[in-house]
């Protein structure tokens, strides 16, 4: 056998246990909470600029929000969210973490001097119970494209319990992007993918010769297999904005105080990405996400706050961009417009990952249309 | 936050999921399985030489213990041994898969004209039925350093259940072996630890003078983390012979036929490790296995077949050897000898991980011995 567990990557629609709508809590914990447990994912995140200079501003530019204030940090990791609120004078802070990470954010908030103000909670956000209401709820909960991980719902719950009815939520406000990109990523992987095939094709002709059982017949289901790993999973990038090709739009926008379960749940979106560079390939569209510091109608901020993960040459984050590859690429003109449906739902297998179904279709500016094109993605 | 889940890397501590005795499937599924469920990995195992020659051949040279037998694979994967099986005249073949991949080896056996020998079960060995009892039972079951994944405890388990009281296993033995070595990769690693360290110096400063938060305290904990990653978790490694720098010795047998989940739960052993080479550096140990297929003393095989994974410049498995460093290492000579206590158990919080406490002690040639060494490992 191969020897996987500890570092094996597990495959969503292999594991029988997230199957149906019911979250297994134990699987959910051994498979998405175990990295935040590390402190060198902290560190990784700690050491993002873009976020640590966003929230801190956020708190320490908006300190009437948070002096004399309580406040609940949702999922604190090492807990810096929740000493910073301590620091800019808020009363009390409940910082809840569900990994064993608590243990450090615990001796984070001693060695800061704010054991005081902060109470780190070892517990599931859904199953923590505090001593009393909170003026302020903060939280780092975006995942991937936003979504990813399903970690928003853990602040929904936290709002709907917890926080009082004149309460702030920081972030105040996301939103979903998406644009149309220029990439020789999909070649790459387009090469990956044929290079593996002809490494199986040898494989095939070896293990008959050798062992007198012919493989073909799952030559099918092994390319299915990795075309899904190469070109159907969203891929991770750092994209320069010189490869953003048309101007981005915003499909979804959620307000932190309000928002619902069932509103992130589904995310459904038409739109049209206009294209502004002339004879250019079009061979991936990009999402990505920002969030706002706004505070609320009653209650604003004093100075907006805006967290972004578009391409940038500066301003990368660790969340860069999802790339979705279009297969084959499209050559397209300034004029060009692509029209998209966008549907994105969570896995059935893993409620933190999403499966994403792509309509587009090109117009081009005489009104002629190519063929729509249908393709899913996997954000895993 | 980072976005892990599909890819991200468990640290069992970090699961409450396995905490105590009791295995939770669903977690053991999600964890383990999975992997097994891609034809990428069965891809990498169908094309270790060493290991599929040692089969074919223990099946091919004694197709005596097949014609006319009824046979049981346990965790058939893409169901290559079945089909053997079948080739070599056996009357009945029941592989059992307890991942999709049972897709695939159907429709393997389909492609090789043996569907009415072969039957495909997909389930857990303990939860599956068979119709008869077996006169044989194959197995492909050996993880790192033999028992990592704890998979023989479902072979035990199936013979117990269906083999007949004059059956045979394949393999009949299994024995677990220990070499000191001479390599530089402990030094490697222990750079990129002090490199891991500085990183983490610098970060602790700046987030002191840009955020206001002082995480030297988190230090020590960073430290002990990358300690455990760098140094105390054994190291997959193809070594060269030359790198042995003694005669490796057994350290466990197993008989198959007879074996107890008691017999393999803990693997404790004492034994002395003579050096052999002049002047080298002592830095690590290594642990590998060999299995054998011998038939039973009733029924010997024709042509008994070993299956070694110990260090080869040309018989390299996908299994290698797994490597304790030594740290630090120690300056030998031949005539000197290491004095073992060597303590395996598998881990609390995933029963197919392993924790090793192992004491070392060098004595010289005069008798003199250096103080003794206690290091724990983790088999990840």
């Amino acid at each position: 056998m191969m020897g996987s567990t500890a570092n094996g990557s597990c495959e969503p629609s292999a594991s029988r246990a997230g199957a149906g709508a019911v979250v297994d809590k134990d699987v959910d914990f051994a498979n998405y909470f175990c990295t935040y447990s590390y402190l060198y994912h902290q560190k990784e995140m700690l050491a993002d600029r873009v976020r640590m200079d966003a929230y801190f501003n956020a708190v320490f530019q908006n300190k009437h929000h948070f002096q004399g204030k309580v406040v609940l940090d949702v999922g604190t990791g090492s807990g810096i969210l929740a000493i910073w609120c301590a620091q800019a004078g808020a009363r009390k802070v409940y910082a809840v973490e569900a990994t064993k990470m608590a243990d450090h954010a615990r001796l984070l908030v001693k060695g800061n001097n704010v054991e005081d103000i902060v109470e780190v909670i070892e517990g599931s956000m859904e199953e923590v119970t505090l001593p009393e209401k909170v003026d302020v709820i903060i939280s780092e909960w975006m995942g991937y494209f936003l979504l990813r991980e399903s970690m928003f719902d853990s602040v929904i719950c936290a709002r709907d319990r917890w926080l009082k009815p004149d309460g702030l939520m920081y972030p105040s406000h996301a939103r979903m992007w998406m644009a149309p990109i220029r990439s020789g990523l999909g070649d790459q992987k387009m090469n990956d993918l044929e290079s593996a095939m002809s490494d199986w094709h040898g494989f095939v002709e070896e293990t008959e010769n050798y062992y007198g059982v012919n493989m073909n017949i799952l030559t099918k289901p092994f390319r299915e297999e990795h075309e899904k790993y190469y070109l159907k999973t969203s891929l991770w990038s750092n994209l320069h904005p010189d490869q953003v090709v048309g101007a981005p739009i915003v499909m979804k926008e959620i307000d932190c105080l309000t928002a619902t379960v069932d509103e992130i749940r589904i995310v459904n979106s038409t739109f049209s990405l206009p294209i502004n560079i002339d004879r250019t390939r079009l061979s991936a569209l990009a999402g990505w996400f920002d969030v706002h510091f706004r505070g609320s109608k009653q209650n604003p901020a004093t100075c907006e706050i805006e967290l972004t993960t578009a391409p940038s040459v500066e301003n990368t984050t660790h969340w860069g961009q999802q790339l979705f590859l279009l297969h084959p690429a499209l050559r397209v003109n300034e004029g060009d417009e692509l029209l998209i449906s966008f549907l994105m739902c969570r896995s059935k297998e893993n409620h933190r990952l999403m499966n994403v179904d792509l309509t587009y279709e090109l117009q081009q500016p005489s009104g002629k249309r190519l063929p729509a094109v249908n393709s899913k993605f996997y954000i895993e």
